[in-house]
C-alpha cells in the first residue's frame, strides 16, 4: 500500500516492474522461458493483430459490415453492372485478381496491379502511391475510375436507392437523416475491410514464441531476410505498407508517389509493398511484370540492396515467404437487395 | 397368405390397397386428418423435393460439388477472365442477373433473360427453349457461346490446367485417367448446381399439410391460380419447366423451340416458366420485357388464358406467387485454385 514511500519499497517496485516487463514480454511472445528463438525476429517485426481498429467516425456494427459485405460484392456499383469491389480484390483468391494489371469497365486495362484488400486495414496508406490516407477514402476511388467501375458517386447511389438498399443504410447508419450517401457507401465498405484479415501464419506463430513451427530453411530465410536489408522496408504487422520507397527499376510512365506530391524528389516512389500472404498475391510489382516470387525476389536484390541473390539465397528468401500466408476467412457470398422496379 | 385365393381375401386385400393409398396421400401431404385444406391443392402440385436426383453417370461426391463450386465462381472461364457464371445466375440474388436480357464478354447482350440456377435440377429441360435434356449439357453452353463467356472447350481445358486445378479434378474424378477434361467441367458445375434447392416456402408448408401458413388473399390467389387455368401449365415440383407452350404474344425474331426443332410448329413455342421464388427473378419472359410480376401475370392472362385478370385478381394471384419463395442456402465464396506460372 504505502510501500513506494519506503527505499526498500522502491527497490521492490522497481525489482516487481522489471518481473512485470519480463512476464508482458514473454507473455506477448508466449516464449517458453526454456527454449530460444533460433532466429532473433527483427525488433520491428509485429504479430498480425487480431483486429483492426476502427477510425472515431466509422465504428463498426454488425449492420455495418453487413453492409459493406453487400456492397463488395454489388455489381450494380459499375457502369454495365457486372464488375464489383471482388472482381479484382477476389476474397476466394488471396484478395486479388491475379493479372498484371486491373481490368474494368469496357475491358480497359488500368495503369497497376491490384493490391490485396486482405490485412489492408493496416496499411499505412492505400495505393501503390499512398494517395488514400484510410480505407474509406480509397474506396471511393474505383467506383469513379474511367477504368474501374465508372460511375458518378450520384449515379452510384441512385442505382443502390433504386435496388432496395435503403433499408439497409437506414440500418447501419441509424442517427442519419440520410444515410444513403457516397461517403457512407466508402465507409460500410470499409467497415467490412476491416474484418478481412489473415491471422494465424506460421510467421506468427513463431513470432508468439512457438519456434518448432518454422523449418530449418524458412529460419535460414528469414534469417537472410533481416541481415541482407529487406526488413529495413518490410517490417511492421504487414512486414511492408508502412513506408514509401524509391523503386525506378521497372521506370516507365508511372512515376508512382511523384503524381501525388508533385514532388520531383518522389519520382518512382512507391509504397513499400506489404508481404502478408505474398506467396498467393502474384504477380508482383506494381505493374506486376513480376511473375513469380523467385522473379521478384531476385529484382528487389538487384535494385534495392545492389545484391545479386544466388539461387540458394533466393530459395531460402522464398521459402521465408511463405511462412507469411495466414488462414483467410470463409466469406459467404452475400444476399443482394433486389426490388423490382416497374 | 393366400388370402389372395378366396373371394373375401380379394375385397379385403382391394380394400387394404384403399386405405393404404389414402394413407400414403395423407402422408405425402402430412395433412392432419382433423383439418381441411381451405383450398384444395392441384392435383399436379407437388412439394419441392429434398435433394435431386444424380444421373447415374454423375453421382455426386463432396469432392465433385466442391469442385463445380469452385467452377461456377471461376473467371476464369470467360475469355475476359471477368465473367463466371455466377455473374449472371448469382447465388445471393435469386440466381439470376435482374437483366432483361443476359451480358457477357464485350458487353455483348444476350438474346434471352437470364433464367434462375436454383432448383433448375428439376428442370425436365433447360435454356427457355429446352434445348438441353441436363445440366451437364446446360452447363457447356454458355462457357462456349459467344455473347457470354467465348471459350473453346479448350482454351477452358488449358486454363483450368494453369490455374492449378487439376488436383481438384483428381480428387472429383478419382477412377478417370484424364480427369480434366471440358465433360468434367460440365458434370462438376452440375454436380453443384444440384445441391441449389430452396426448400420451406409457405407454398410447401401449406401441401405438407400446414394449413394455417397462409393467407386469407394468397389462399384466394391459389384458387384462383387453379381455376382459371394457370395450374395446367404451371405445375410439378417447380410450377413450370416440364412442358413446352406457345407464347406468341412477344413475337419478334426469336422463335423459340422451333430454333431447335426446325419445325414450323414450334414457332414461339417456349418451355413454361417455373413458377418457384418467381417473386424474386424478376424481370419476366424470355426477354425480360414484364418489369413486375403484375405486368407479368396480367400479359399471362390476356395471351394464354384469354382472359383480362382486373386488378383484385392481379393482387390476389400475385400474392400466391410470393408463398413459392423458398428458403436460399449461404454459399460461400469458394476458394479458387491459383498458382504461379513463370
Amino acid at each position: 500500500m504505502n510501500a513506494i514511500k519506503k527505499p526498500g519499497g522502491i527497490l521492490l517496485t522497481i525489482l516487481s516492474s522489471v518481473f512485470i516487463l519480463f512476464g508482458v514480454m514473454s507473455c506477448q511472445q508466449g516464449a517458453d522461458p526454456v527454449t530460444e528463438a533460433p532466429v532473433t525476429p527483427h525488433p520491428l517485426f509485429e504479430v498480425l493483430p487480431a483486429d483492426a481498429e476502427d477510425p472515431e467516425d466509422n465504428i463498426r456494427t454488425p449492420e455495418r459490415v453487413d453492409l459493406g459485405h453487400k456492397l463488395f460484392f454489388e455489381p450494380k456499383l459499375s457502369r454495365s453492372g457486372i464488375i464489383s469491389c471482388n472482381t479484382c480484390h477476389v476474397v476466394g483468391a488471396a484478395g486479388v485478381d491475379h493479372r498484371e494489371r486491373a481490368i474494368g469497365e469496357g475491358a480497359r486495362v488500368g495503369p497497376r496491379n491490384s493490391p490485396t484488400v486482405y490485412n489492408a486495414a493496416f496499411l499505412k496508406a492505400q495505393f501503390w502511391d499512398g494517395r488514400s490516407p484510410t480505407l474509406e477514402d480509397q474506396a471511393m476511388g474505383p467506383i469513379q475510375a474511367h477504368v474501374e467501375m465508372d460511375l458518378t458517386p450520384q449515379e452510384a447511389v441512385d442505382r443502390l436507392r433504386q435496388t432496395g438498399y435503403m433499408p439497409y443504410f437506414e440500418a447501419a447508419f441509424p442517427d442519419e437523416e440520410n444515410p444513403l450517401t457516397f461517403e457512407n457507401v466508402a465507409k460500410a465498405i470499409a467497415a467490412f475491410e476491416r474484418t478481412l484479415l489473415t491471422p494465424g501464419s506460421k510467421f506468427d506463430q513463431y513470432l508468439e514464441g512457438n519456434h518448432e513451427v518454422m523449418t530449418e530453411i524458412e529460419l535460414a530465410g528469414m534469417q537472410l531476410f533481416q541481415e541482407s536489408g529487406c526488413a529495413s522496408c518490410h517490417h511492421g504487422p504487414l512486414l511492408g505498407g508502412n513506408m514509401f520507397m524509391e523503386f525506378s527499376h521497372i521506370g516507365g510512365e508511372d512515376v508512382g508517389r511523384a503524381s501525388v506530391t508533385g514532388s520531383e524528389s518522389d519520382n518512382f516512389v512507391f509504397r513499400v509493398a506489404p508481404l502478408r500472404n505474398v506467396a498467393q498475391t502474384f504477380p508482383y510489382f506494381h505493374d506486376g511484370s513480376a511473375a513469380t516470387l523467385e522473379d521478384a525476389v531476385a529484382v528487389m536484390g538487384e535494385s534495392q540492396l545492389g545484391r545479386t541473390f544466388n539461387d540458394e539465397e533466393v530459395e531460402k528468401l522464398v521459402a521465408f515467404m511463405h511462412t507469411l500466408t495466414g488462414e483467410f476467412p470463409m466469406i459467404p457470398h452475400p444476399s443482394l437487395p433486389r426490388v423490382q422496379t416497374p
